[in-house]
């Protein structure tokens, strides 16, 4: 999925994205050196790199791919991790962050990527980049791993009230980003609720599951799903409030870190079993990597004005060039449309087949 | 934890607990069995077995121990897994359940375990049992592991929808639960959020911290959790509404059964790997054996006037007696007792502490 968008289309902003160089807990080199595997991933990308140039600008040069992808922009600050929004919102002007922001607003950059402060970026985002006209509220999204291939969750926090509208939104949003993230022509999507009956859940839910049944999507939609239902995998996209969301995937997130941490122990309880760990090494370093949490990294927003994502801050280089490979399969497949046509179809009755 | 209630005791119900002989998967046979290894864990405890007397009356005879324990109470009907609740409460009158959830509203029996279907089971605890005068709404709550010991969590879905006022009391009978059954002196607790700041969630949750803070029990109040706190083990009591806890719970067995599954794999997938196992099995199986849902078996409903426990529909004799000794414990411990004092002491100012 590295095609770009070409000089042909005069429309298209002239970066692929801005990039915050200077957020996260090992900036700005892990920012550069993923850049440079981007680069080479995406060869016809260009970035707006924004950080403090006198830093970066050598480091640059000793990255002859990123060199190459990137225009340097200097920025005199950066936002702290613990910077709370608001203050980051009238003291950051002048930041990393807000710099690269200021130019996906501006038109210069198709999207931005930062693993910076979270709410910072999340605040800025939506400020400075502004919501769809089409869209109530933004999502916060994320791919993660299954029994039966990858699954979008969204939303998992910007939102933690939300209402039934909000949660159809969310579905659409979640479709056009499996579609243009995951490759898939049809994804099928499932609201999380307590249980898979129609009548199970509150009214919020009840009302969403109405609306998507009947909507152009509607032949997707499983229906509700349940908990467990997110790692076996039923669906592609799972759908639910800001709240659910954060607390299911970071309940995921520590069950699997648990595990992790017990299966250390008992591989290096006894001789023996550090001797079965040796051998079965390869096949558990397989399951490793398949469930590497870099090849996870990027939250997404989603159903702003362009494309935002959110790299986790303590990631690697890898780990940030996945970030940005998520930015780019958006940008490419030119994601805020998808979502409109997506929006613009929601409560018009769908189309009747053609009499045979 | 064995002790009973003596006959010195003359207000004491003649039954710790009403059981149903009907209820699930495996049942009467695993039910008779769980009996069996309950009336050895529990010398003293006698139970009102119910159920259809023709057949499980020669079963009983052969179980020396449970015979001696059990009284036996002829039900003609069993309210089947596919039972709506309604349904249950017009047509099970008959039933296996609800003559041994009337044991309880009778004052015949301390409490109720049932393998059987979980809504009925709820409908008519609720309505036939009652709530306790000073409780808004019952909730649901299990015993579940962590890297820290065994973790008590509430609600798992009684009530789709709490307010502040809920959390609260769910926090004092978690609290209640967890001195009884996990026989800690001041279980520490949190509440489920988005993040651990102040300001984090929404009013509900907000608050719920504020009360809690101030309550008597708010020396061990840990404030916000996240999801991964639930298996990292932060607190002993994690509180949170019926929505959210479903999901949540269910999200972690979801999750460690993808791991177990993707571990068996692993394991076959070569013969090194086969060996690999071999080595490794003692420490593995204390593993399985640690995290071995029958350890964990039993939802509890707590919040009415009676200790009503579920157990999982398609567990085994072991399974059935750890739901057995959940609720012995509760019967022991005067569970009741010890949620309303709780709740009596909600509200009130905390006891200024004795000058120096």
């Amino acid at each position: 999925m590295s095609q770009s968008i070409g000089p042909q289309d005069s429309s298209a902003p002239g970066f692929s994205l801005a990039i915050d160089a200077m957020g996260g807990d090992n900036a700005p080199d892990i920012v550069l050196d993923g850049l440079e595997l981007a680069a080479e991933r995406h060869p016809q990308a260009r970035f707006l790199l924004v950080g403090d140039e006198a830093r970066i600008g050598g480091m640059l040069a000793r990255r002859p791919r990123a060199a190459k992808a990137c225009m340097l922009r200097h920025a005199a600050t950066v936002i702290s991790a613990e910077m709370k929004p608001t203050a980051a919102l009238r003291q950051g002007r002048q930041s990393s962050m807000r710099i690269a922001i200021d130019a996906v607003a501006g038109g210069e950059a198709s999207g931005v990527v930062s693993a910076g402060n979270t709410g910072a970026l999340m605040a800025l985002a939506k400020i400075v980049v502004k919501t769809l006209p089409e869209i109530d509220r933004p999502a916060l999204a994320a791919i993660a791993p299954s029994a039966r291939g990858d699954v979008v969750l969204l939303d998992l926090g910007a939102n933690v009230q939300c209402d039934a509208r909000n949660l159809v939104e969310f579905a659409v949003m979640g479709d056009s980003f499996a579609r243009a993230v995951l490759g898939l022509t049809t994804p099928s999507f499932g609201l999380l609720n307590v249980g898979s009956e129609e009548l199970k859940g509150d009214d919020r839910v009840r009302a969403a599951a109405e609306t998507l049944r009947e909507s152009h999507i509607g032949a997707n939609f499983h229906g509700f799903i349940e908990g467990h239902d997110i790692a076996a995998g039923t669906v592609d996209v799972v759908v639910t409030d800001g709240f659910t969301g954060n607390v299911a995937l970071k309940t995921a997130e520590g069950t699997l870190k648990l595990m992790r941490d017990l299966l250390r122990q008992v591989f290096t309880s006894s001789i023996p079993a550090r001797a079965g760990y040796l051998l079965a090494r390869p096949a558990l370093d397989r399951l490793r990597e398949w469930m590497d949490p870099r090849r996870y990294n990027g939250a997404i927003l989603l159903g702003l004005n362009g494309v935002v994502v959110k790299s986790h801050g303590g990631t690697d280089a890898l780990g940030f060039a996945h970030a940005v490979d998520v930015a780019m399969d958006m940008v490419t497949h030119r994601f805020n449309d998808r979502i409109r046509e997506g929006l613009a179809q929601i409560g018009k009755p769908v189309a009747a087949p053609a009499s045979p």
